[in-house]
């Protein structure tokens, strides 16, 4: 009765009504007849979101973080060495998923507010004339500080030095929001989870895989990592007869329909397009706040689906994302790990709108004042206003 | 995949999410032999809401505009006489149905901007020895200009001069949201429909009914109006029953009875509370708008439920309605009748909270931008804040 | 956890999945300007449904009972003569309100279980040469006794008497089931509701009117009875702009939008031929249950929309009602009236299918050996197979 | 509008109205400060399903193979010695899921029809002097065949034989349905998933871990196999503070929250009872169609959750589901593996009753008389009427 409860965590993200009624559903028989048209169809239409067209897209059952662990374990082998670094809680967690799962990390350490180093990853490549690095990892959108990194320029330091390492990339919060070219930027195994770009609860992992990456897979055979839920075999073996190894999940299988057919109705261009506008007027409110900027060093490191902004000095962030939930009804995202306290995130990717986010300005401002920030009321909104009154396009 | 729509008309509301679940049902038969049970509890606390222990409350299935029927038609007859006041598009359209049933309608005619004016009832009642004024009519809340009335004024009005008129309030728009005496102010005839407070779809027509009108429908009898549909005998007697004289509309019926367990259980006082509060903080942005200004003509005749705003001069209202609309996913109410393209209004009733009022306050000042208003981008906005920030409480 | 609640009354139905998402929604501004094409959409299709091209058809929010009131106080005066006849409880209703609105009616009374007396209509027409019958009224599916009328009998009485009476139809629970010619049977106007063949909840009352009828409200003017929410002028003038003169029920129309689209693709022939099939079915299991027989007379009387059983003697209907609802989780229909204790009733109509029909005629089954019947276990149902398993198409 | 489609596979099961309607959300914030509260509800709760009161329950989410998989992962090392039994598809995959994550797997083939070996279990086990065996894995409900098993039997061999090998439970399609006794059974890793007894969407897999198998998990530490997604260390962790290591499936937690208030307040004798008594009716059914039989071996083998029902020689079980699919609206389980052809599979767990299994039985008669059967059309449903009539509680 006190409204509507507001999300702004980049991810889970809101839920366009009509994924929302796609998703109230009976059951169904994951085994009916006509149930391989209806699969075959969306792992076509997540490769046009994915801008691939040889490979193969999975969807399992998990989490994102599943398809990270599938994407290792079906194309590495223990021991391995791997190029990674770590500039944000997400990247981190991929590091030491990486060391537990018994790969050789060779680990670019990166103030957090910055992305992946191309330039190092560039040097460490050039260096690697043995071709000991069998793959290059880049979180592509770190959840955690905002920042998005530059994967394309990953591609040409692997061109470049005619490395032929595979490319991983994690883009979760990425894919399905902002510019990503599985194809164009020849990525071999790119992760996604349908909670985010994809504007469904969580519960899918996606997993867009090169043909090359598939030779991996292939070539690993038996002698690779245990696997057996995440594995590719059984789930290429399926997948091909239009079913999966085990129960899918039906109920964000149905919604996923609908989601595609969402994205791909506007056009991938059009949705990155509209994640950069509402971004800026985030950005340009943060901008207007005494005391407050972005964790992302440069405008060049700047994401347009999360922004993680620090709070004035004496500010604690935690109070502010408090106020926000019980005064406000509004979530904002936590500061992970080393940010904790020192900024909260607002998430800017999905289904969203410019008034839902000078709604999400406006629980910002109030809830900084609340928690003692000397910002000007209404300052962030005012310059989110101007920018989204100059570029929205009408209906 | 644009984010939300947002509502802010007065009424249909925004649907509390246990509301809208409440509602994702299959069809039940209504000659359950367990529905008496739960009719029975809808009425029961339907009283509470309107504040009475005798009398009855109706629920038809029809709009607010049926209740206003049924009131008239089973306690009125032809050429009675009854005193009415038109001040909006909505005590016009009452007046009109008035007259089109027949009734003598002594009309006080009143500026829009201002309300029932309890003095000139008072000297008309007091004029009125004969007593043949059946009825004093009084829209409490006029949806088309933000007016709201005192009821309890006129009630004194009735009291001091001793007439037996009887007492019709048109509470569509006010009953659920801000304060309503059925008991305390003497009200006969009470309309409101599901729509406004009640935060369920359009499709009911509530009527809470005195034992005096209860009493005057027995005395008039089948000598009154024609009547079928909205009569009060066939209500009543498959209502003592458990049952509806037709098939009613269940759905919204397991609707209400989320809605009545919410209003109940937070209090009617704290409702009227977080419906001025909220208003408060939108009078206060339009306050803050170089150039415009509120309908009604000064606080006494502020409603808490709808805010009708003059655009500046030279400003169309109804492009600031459609840029809302296009380009800001806002819906806005329009200018009604002589307010058409000079106002338009923002509801401020149901299940709101301050983010989503300064998310229509950020809408409104974007769009009133675009149609060439010159208000100060935030203004309002900032003005809304302060008041939000100060005074919304921490759950 | 028990299971699906059954629901074999005639009306409400069963809600298609489709239609069930549609109406899980949050409320919109029916003032909005792209709602004008969704309200003409609607109307221009249910037109199709009614088999008719000129004329037009009003959505009112009510009970089909306030259709019914539609009907009447827009097209005749008090006074006026009209022609009804009456065999169940709801054609028992319609003379009701007839009456009660001031008609004078010619009333033909006819045993319960036979439906319209087409004879003794043109014999009263043909008697009638000064035209002073104004109308004639059938309720094509007597709900209440399984009964169907042949509306185009009463029509070529009609005709071939030359008689100008206009022709009312109840269509409440035979229209978007089974067979309707509005055009073709030259019916003026024809009254249904949302919550039997469309499909949807109970809150919709629709009305179809012809150009004749519409000629016959004009000359009325305001001469005729007292009318104002059910009244055609209102309608006419604001449905003409696309929007309606009071709150729309705009839930059920977006859920009404989705049930015309699943009509119309399908084909009213094919909707009428499958409540034929189905209903066939029961009434074969019926027929091979001992002691228990249609309360139609004949097979030329029975409706393909619900059928109503009288049980075996000794056995009260109500007992079997109990048992289908406390022990089988299945709502049937009650005996109305005089058929209280004697029958019972089984809706087969809306969204149904084979195996549907199966599991209630098993609950019949159960629960008249309950009550005390001696029929064979699984004798109706067999009936029933055998007939489906012939006539189901394969999809 | 051809009506429900009726779902009768072992699982996905079908979803009380009230659970469909708790899924029916908006997104929210898994890292909300309210959120650790819901979810050590729902961790207590689950305790009680399981009938366990020390331990811990983990919710992952990914379907019952990945539970199966974490269950392996974190308590056993590559190369150690399971017992193993083998007797329908889902026993075969776990056999192969463990001989691919490296365990050397004593097996015990079994007659597909009967379940679990206990003599067979007992006395390897009693041959195991040095106590090589680390894990005895029992399928307590073979889903293929639909056969139970007698785990207290297992208990009873690993205490008489005193050994200290930990027992594993596949009670996927058992647990939250039929009897399952966590601690007096001393299972010490009972794998579930939300999409059986459960009743909601497949998306969760469910462990349930006695102190034993933790002490297992922390004495193996980094020396274990690789795992991290479905690590319990991790989940141990996080859970602890109320929050999970990524995004849980929120609207699958919303879901089972209400499940597990409707188990719980039902209770589980209860629960398990229905089971039995809906599942007695399928088998009378069976036993009076001419020619069909269980697969299941015998009464002390046939479960109370799942029916697999051999076709008469010469027709083939694909042509009954296929007539079941496309002819009457409903889904049968299929013969998996060499049951293909031969078997189908009528699922009887989860949210039922009598009526719906009425259907079922009646759209299974109706398929094997398409499909060439010469059974008695009602003879099924007759035996299963009979049994319901005289054992379905009146509410």
């Amino acid at each position: 009765m006190n409204g509507n409860q507001h999300l702004f965590i980049p991810g889970p993200t809101n839920i366009p009504e009509p994924v929302r009624q796609a998703m109230n559903i009976p059951m169904e028989d994951m085994r009916a007849p006509d149930f391989p048209d209806f699969v075959s169809g969306l792992l076509t239409d997540l490769k046009k979101v994915y801008r691939m067209e040889a490979g193969r897209v999975f969807l399992f059952p998990s989490s994102g973080t599943g398809a990270w662990e599938s994407a290792i374990q079906n194309t590495l082998n223990s021991g391995e060495k791997v190029l990674m670094s770590r500039f944000g809680q997400f990247s981190l967690l991929w590091v030491d998923m990486a060391e537990r799962l018994g790969l050789d990390v060779d680990l670019c350490e990166v103030e957090w507010g910055k992305g992946v180093p191309a330039d190092d990853y560039k040097s460490k490549l050039a260096a690697d004339t043995s071709h000991s690095i069998k793959a290059v990892f880049c979180t592509q959108n770190e959840t955690a500080t905002g920042v998005k990194s530059d994967i394309a320029a990953v591609r040409a330091a692997l061109d470049e030095t005619g490395h032929p390492a595979m490319l991983f990339v994690d883009g979760v919060s990425s894919i399905a929001s902002v510019e990503f070219e599985m194809d164009k930027w020849g990525v071999d195994l790119a992760v996604s989870g349908s909670q985010k770009g994809f504007m469904l609860p969580a519960g899918l992992g996606i997993l867009g895989v090169s043909d090359k990456a598939l030779e991996a897979n292939k070539a690993i055979g038996n002698s690779g990592m245990n696997r057996c839920y995440f594995s590719f075999e059984d789930m290429i073996k399926l997948n091909d007869t239009g079913y999966f190894p085990y129960t899918p999940a039906t109920q964000l299988l149905r919604g996923l329909r609908v989601s595609l057919d969402m994205l791909i109705e506007v056009g991938m261009e059009n949705v990155w397009e509209r994640h950069n506008r509402l971004a800026e007027g985030v950005r340009l409110a943060v901008a207007a706040w005494d005391g407050c900027e972005l964790v992302s060093r440069g405008p060049e490191w700047a994401s347009d689906t999360v922004s993680a902004i620090y709070t004035p000095d004496g500010v604690d962030a935690r109070d502010v994302i408090s106020a926000g939930f019980y005064k406000y009804n509004t979530s904002f995202g936590t500061g992970l790990n080393k940010l904790m306290g020192k900024a909260f995130r607002i998430g800017h990717l999905g289904s969203l709108n410019p008034v839902m986010l000078c709604g999400a300005l406006s629980a910002a401002e109030m809830a900084l004042t609340d928690a003692g920030a000397k910002i000007e009321p209404g300052s962030g909104v005012a310059a989110a206003q101007a920018h989204y009154c100059a570029t929205t396009p009408s209906k």
